[in-house]
């Protein structure tokens, strides 16, 4: 089962990583700066408050990130390795690339750009979109495919993202529509164009192992416990972040009782299945984002964690399977249960929270939400002033059409860019297998991921 | 192998869930709302800050309950899904129940309640008695069961924490003796009367492997880490704070060092026991929590700690095999070493400190200490200053007689009440085995957990 | 295989950590108190305040030496109890007995010692130096000789950074130089004296396996995640910790991208290797730690990071072979390619910034470094302002060189210490394998790692 070193043209993921490094070297070297240290005891103090009220937050979401949503990742078997890694590299990789895009788009025309906490936070959203996205593909593409499906999806986030919450003022703290409802669309568009008709049958390596999906499940707790910190780290400091946490933490709440509910009806037996638990658990998640620190009573918090928490397992039960025969679309970790339905349905709530909040609140609340976009909340509050509560019911509604259409449309331009045979897609047969990219001491042997030393030593001797 | 559907009632679980969920939503939508928005810039201020000291350890304790005790559970080879499930299900569950009931009982009187940071918290910390006790019974009791018994524990838990703390005055800072103590004997009342005379033998599946023990293992660090944030986080703001985390950390630290020494010299060629270092190192914790603020020297934090792991580890290899024979007691995660006994040590050792408290901080000290109950730090303060030391004491003392008391009877009748056979015990063959709540690929072969991926697909397509 | 009761004095680790826990409890009783409660609101705020603003730096602390460092040791498949375990016990070990060692050293002659959170941090940076060096040995040493290990280590180390930090000036503020370089060089040193001319061939349990390998790369996350949290909880709050952060983060990411460059180019067939990734990804955070708070451009901290994550991998494929050959020198874990290059890299960086550092701050610069031994920062500003920057530039070099060659001198000493019969040194067929120290329930049979319980269960049988 030696790989032909033929199949994959392995210096291209070096030689592509190692240009993007040089250029991003150029780039802070020319035009990213610090800045001056303050003068006075009060700005160092202003400087200090701003550390201890973000950073907390901020190391939550890396391990979200690097820990949690690498290890929801490993579910298949023999793809651990891959699954963490790409992962972490993906998220350095984007964050990066992120932190360059902004730094030209945004403050480009202000002459040196000053680098701080806030922006690198910013930037780490934005590379949430691309570990989103990847998981509609995961085990299927290469590195190289990876990376430049991550190239092409930066800019178009950023594009969106500008669009919705600065253009439309688009109320959407916690990223439901920027990033989730987006990068579940990109995704799948990418998954359609670069497999197109291809309906393949399960793959025998496709199927979890207990341990792996054990593995799989801790990443889930892992990412349930952060939630808060992700929803509610963009928020204004005081009520709105106050009430983004508990919101945030009463919607992943009943959609943990609601997923096992769902599971449970429906699975045969009345037994839980371990893919609806890992998924539906966080799906509240995902749609409370986008009305998290709104004035909208508690009540509401939990009705929009129980219904996500359904529609993603009724996603998982019958939508997926649905979309595999009709469409032929691939979605290998289900993210159109988890990001894209529940994106949906946190939209449609949040037009029903501007319609329905009450008079007196309206007036005030857009001061005490803070857009992803950061700098546009007077645009936004200016708009809202203007444009009434109808309108900004439009403009969500707006939003998440731009979310979903566009970023459909640029995934499907970009999968058909990953269909270059340059991009070394890995054939059928070693798919979901870490030996292709990995040197792994048994792959001669190919024991399974448990096999005891002794076997892995007499694997190596034999090769050998 | 297969599982005749006949034997488990599959629809009474999400049936139990879901109505629980919709009373829930029906009490939120009527009588829970938030804190109205501050008006002024000076209370944004101090509803921000109570947020950034309040929140990272919230989230510690998060991570403790879910991943932390979660990973600890899974030493049971193939019961690592349920370990993990049930304990997040059952820590969503008895939040919300404690939620609604506290909200009932404390609150309902003002009119609507106000939801905040503080009262989730409180919550969970109810939910943790739930938590603790299971371990009793883990691996031998249905999700139903599990259900049934929160439901009970709850209110019970409430009452007793108000008969200790408000009535009382108990000062207990950490929970030692009204969570510790009162979950450790609720567990073992419902095992003795779920169980009976039952004295089984070893379960073939009861044993460990290595791998689930590491699991076991790295849960138990995880706990460890972040236990000063459990004892700490509802103390005074300042000193009184200060001084729980350094005297956790003094404890916590002794008993992973005593826990080594105890476990080798008891066991055969000193080898180390993992059951001992599991439970051993977090025995500390346990007993520090009750005179965690008060002013006592460091060196008495430091004993304390050494002093509980001994006792946990002696626990383990004299007392529970002497409980199962005579009482013919199950203690499955052995909570009795690890809650019970360091619980009882540190509720003497807080009548040692009530005793040798120094006469100028014995005015000053109750102000510093802020029990559970949080509201009733006034009742404490003036409760003491008429009743004297040698009444506090007995107070302490009289608190342990209620918490482990009261909850053995509550216990024992709890149990009686899990003998309902339409709550499904299961039967004994199926004890600790996930495939009898989880659809798992190949359990239609058993090849153990870490069958690789072929086999499981072969064991399906064979199945199917 | 059963372990002859003779070959191993089983009684030595518990009789010398009971003595230690002793003598401990003797030190603490008769010279260890706390502060005084503050007696005004004021200060009451001002310790509230300190709290909030270390605790959850030190907490992120733990987790890294705790969870991410055990995981990561546990890369070795049948040693994954005595990795973890023996870590955690030498961390408490060697911080209890920092503790002792700077109480006497430092504050004796002011009286009391009075204990803080600042103190312990303290201490358990002086513990990471054992955790470190252990490293070079792991898997071939036993349990006591750890002990000793950092019995001799520890205050070796508080006169190395006592003369590094206080006498010379050195800046450091994330122990590149104090703690990283001393400890890899007192490892070999240890390693070569231990060991002499032993060049062991491969031991058949020294392999990772791929399970295995999973976890020592989750403990790389977890270190990756949480490592500006250890460079910059000692610097001065507010820009300088600030600037500390965003450099650990920006070359800790662009090491994590040079990683995967470096080991797909070096490797057959461009695959990656787990150990490059596991150690190279958190090069970048050693070597940017003694520049982390200075003013240099966040280009060099990118250019820093990635230039360490290549001299890591490097280290790997090319030096330690050569090491291995030509000195005979065994190093388990790579730490002079994790520790060490990037070490002397970091510090050939200091004298770089030192000397580059524009002339108007580098007057004000030394008041905004936090040498990480604390009280000594006015004694480095008036230093610095007498001996200009060639003089800083030189005692930085200085530093390095006391760093490197007193530990190497110290560990070569401490390692012949270790030869002592007494100590036990396991036999090479007992190397790498948890049965030496652990009651593990299958070692009769040895069926690896993953036996089901089913095997256990009749080894066990079979045993008795």
């Amino acid at each position: 089962m030696a790989v032909p070193p033929s199949t994959y043209p392995r210096r291209l993921l070096p030689l592509f990583l190692g240009l993007f490094q040089g250029a991003l070297l150029l780039f802070f070297a020319l035009f990213v700066t610090y800045d001056e240290p303050s003068a006075q005891a009060e700005d160092t103090n202003l400087v200090a408050n701003q550390v201890y009220s973000t950073f907390p937050f901020f190391q939550d979401i890396q391990v979200m990130l690097v820990v949690g949503l690498g290890l929801l990742l490993t579910f298949l078997p023999r793809y651990g390795f891959s699954a963490l890694t790409h992962n972490f590299l993906l998220l350095n990789f984007s964050m990066q690339w992120a932190l360059v895009l902004q730094g030209l788009l945004q403050h480009f025309h202000h002459g040196q750009i000053h680098l701080d906490l806030h922006k690198l936070l910013i930037s780490e959203f934005a590379a949430v979109t691309v570990l989103i996205s990847v998981g509609a593909i995961l085990g299927r593409a290469s590195p190289c495919q990876l990376l430049v499906m991550a190239t092409c999806e930066i800019p178009i986030y950023l594009a969106s993202e500008w669009v919705i919450v600065t253009c439309l003022g688009v109320l959407d703290v916690g990223g439901t529509i920027t990033i989730h409802v987006f990068s579940c669309y990109f995704g799948l568009g990418v998954s359609k164009a670069l497999f197109r008709a291809a309906q393949q049958p399960l793959h025998p390596k496709e199927t979890p192992t207990p341990s792996s999906d054990l593995m799989s499940l801790v990443g889930t707790l892992i990412l349930w416990v952060f939630w808060p910190s992700f929803v509610a780290v963009l928020c204004q400091p005081g009520d709105a972040q106050h009430r983004a946490i508990l919101n945030t933490l009463l919607a992943m709440s009943a959609g943990a009782i609601t997923t096992v509910v769902a599971s449970s009806l429906l699975e045969r037996d009345g037994k839980l299945s371990l893919g609806h638990l890992q998924n539906g658990s966080l799906a509240g998640g995902v749609a409370i984002g986008v009305v998290a620190d709104t004035a909208m009573p508690p009540v509401a918090a939990l009705a929009l964690g129980s219904l996500s928490a359904v529609v993603c397992v009724l996603g998982f039960r019958f939508l997926t399977p649905l979309l595999g025969r009709k469409l032929r679309l691939l979605d290998q970790c289900g993210i159109h249960n988890l990001h894209g339905l529940p994106g949906i349905l946190g939209a449609a709530a949040s037009i029903l929270a501007v319609l329905l909040a009450p008079k007196d609140t309206a007036g005030s609340q857009p001061s005490q939400l803070s857009p992803a976009g950061g700098n546009a909340s007077e645009v936004v509050e200016a708009q809202w002033g203007d444009r009434g509560v109808g309108g900004q019911a439009l403009c969500q509604a707006a939003g998440l059409a731009v979310a979903a259409g566009a970023s459909l449309l640029a995934g499907l331009l970009t999968g058909a860019a990953l269909r270059l045979p340059c991009l070394a897609r890995p054939p059928e047969r070693l798919c979901f297998d870490d030996s292709l990219y990995f040197k792994i001491q048994d792959q001669a042997e190919s024991p399974g991921p448990d096999s005891s030393a002794e076997e892995g030593a007499l694997g190596l001797k034999e090769q050998v």
